[in-house]
């Protein structure tokens, strides 16, 4: 499933100096209806300022600003997008620009597909996991009582903005999160993408609009086959089933919580050894991508006795149709990912065991 | 417009026993995945014995039930109804099928459309209102602090059912509510449907499943047009943007408030005599109309001093994409009508006085 060679980008994604031109060119036609930008404390300060040098007829758009992290991504959280969305009078022609990464896109896209029953919104990602990952694909939502996107639609931005300007201020930390999306890419996509992560000194290095736009396609290849997850979307979702619930276990039991894409790395380890136990992947190419992980990626103290309550978080993911199942998304090896694989408690339980003693 | 004479019911509506036959069937493809039954506390005494009884399968359904009234298509409504599917273990291939009036089919519908990003629903309508205008076309919504439908998707259910076995037990005045827009319907679909109307002694008499499903057919028809409300769906919103604003004030000031079709009724009066100032409709069939109004419902006493709050609940109408500008669907005369109006606020003021002096 090589996708560079014949890469293809939706005519919605754009970047670089074309990019500018072309945002410049789109909010003219909402000057009217009215323009509103929905930023947090963080990209108010170090995006804000970026996007209104270099993007003229912004100066009249209302500032929408709500509190940064995955603990906001709740009902109250778009409740208050709504609210201001509201006594600011947007229109259903009114554009909404979510500025921001993940949560400022999965909140912004959800607001605005169902304030009015539906206004336009683009994405602006500044994290490189949102650039990645979050802001491309139609997937907006809000978390329920821990149970992560447990409310959405399908809804596509109207178009999807790549500019690496907005990495310059993003803490390292954020960028290793978005490089473990960026493994999955590879994964899933090919032996060379791969190899080409393995290749960089650090995830700093995978912050080229090169990198960015080539990982970017993988995902975007995938979604214009299957849009709303009936089949080949699934593939994903690699590394998500236990990532997802080792994030949900670790907000519920850490002062600092891991990121999304430090709990994905742990997914994508013990994923991977599922494939190897499953699917006979390369026990190689597995010790391969956990020297990676270990290499850049600080280990997490899960404790063991975790494994019972991260069972139960993994029944939750949506994806898993019938709950005493689990439904899991693998690869038969490096470029050659499958889904609706079930491998069943005990290999779960022992690439969690695998992780916990690494 | 005649509609009737060619009736073209989607094949999405089922009625009668060729309806409870097609529900069976339905019912049993989801059984496995789980079905869940959203009530209220009307409905579920007067209706869900009925549906137990005329449908086997549902016996291990999960009922849902919330409280009835407009004052409850809330946020908080339908993250009750959320979080009773996520506890209630529902999955992207489970069934809600919404059993009740408007309320219930607005939040039913919103809160499948956007649990796990989209479940299927039917909708069960038992109230006249429901079967001829909430029910169908794909419109679904909560309020957002008395702002009706602010917040909402389309999305279309599986499936309709018109079952008039629920009218049974409804209350006169809510079948005074349906009505409303079956003469909202009527007006906009030909003479011969209004004469039909006028004919009648009293609503009652209009809860026929002949009566019903030719009401229903206008709508569809419209709807099929335009699901989206880009243009030609507006016209359904004729004796809305005055009785919107009636019910939404209503709401704020009386402690038992008007019905939507109640405040409908004012609505047609009202945007009926800016028909006949604006568009030159027939004075004679505006006077018809205003007796059958007069006929059938109480006299609302809105005080002449309410002129200024309700144009300014007008303003929050969300077809009205410049707010500054009141945009109005009306008829040119029966069965002709045209929307993208914009009357002015002198002949809104005049119509509220007319009906506030009736």
């Amino acid at each position: 499933m090589s996708i560079f060679a014949g890469m293809n980008l939706s005519d919605k994604i754009y970047s670089g100096d074309d990019g500018w031109s072309h945002l410049q060119v789109l909010i003219r036609e909402y000057r009217n209806p009215g323009i509103f930008i929905l930023v947090d404390e963080n990209t108010v300060s170090h995006c804000l300022p970026v996007l209104m040098t270099k993007c003229a007829g912004l100066e009249e758009a209302k500032v929408i600003e709500i509190k940064s992290g995955e603990a906001n991504k709740t009902i109250a959280g778009v409740e208050n997008v709504w609210q201001m969305l509201s006594s600011g009078r947007a229109m259903r022609n009114s554009l909404l620009i979510c500025l921001g990464g993940g949560v400022i896109t999965d909140i912004g896209g959800f607001a605005a597909a169902t304030f009015k029953r539906g206004m336009d919104f683009i994405h602006l990602p500044t994290t490189l996991l949102a650039m990645v990952d979050a802001s491309l694909g139609g997937k907006t939502g809000i978390n329920l009582h821990s149970v992560k996107n447990q409310v959405g639609v399908f809804a596509q931005a109207k178009s999807v903005f790549i500019f690496t300007e907005f990495l310059a201020t993003l803490p390292a930390r954020q960028k290793l999160s978005g490089f473990a999306e960026m493994l999955k890419h590879a994964l899933i996509d090919s032996r060379q993408h791969f190899e080409d992560l393995m290749a960089l000194d650090s995830p700093e290095q995978a912050c080229t609009e090169l990198m960015i736009l080539r990982s970017a396609a993988v995902k975007i290849q995938v979604v214009n086959q299957d849009p709303s997850e009936g089949g080949i979307r699934k593939v994903l979702n690699f590394g998500h089933t236990i990532g997802h619930a080792v994030e949900a276990y670790s907000q519920q039991n850490d002062a600092e919580p891991l990121s999304h894409g430090e709990a994905v790395a742990i997914g994508l380890v013990c994923e991977s050894l599922i494939s190897v136990s499953l699917l006979g992947m390369d026990e190689n190419d597995f010790s391969l991508l956990t020297e990676l992980v270990v290499r850049h990626y600080p280990h997490y103290s899960l404790p063991a006795r975790s494994a019972d309550e991260l069972l139960v978080l993994m029944g939750h993911d949506k994806k898993n149709t019938d709950s005493s199942r689990l439904n899991f998304s693998l690869i038969s090896n490096i470029g050659e990912p499958v889904y609706d694989q079930l491998p069943g408690e005990k290999l779960i339980r022992e690439s969690l065991h695998y992780y916990v003693n690494l």
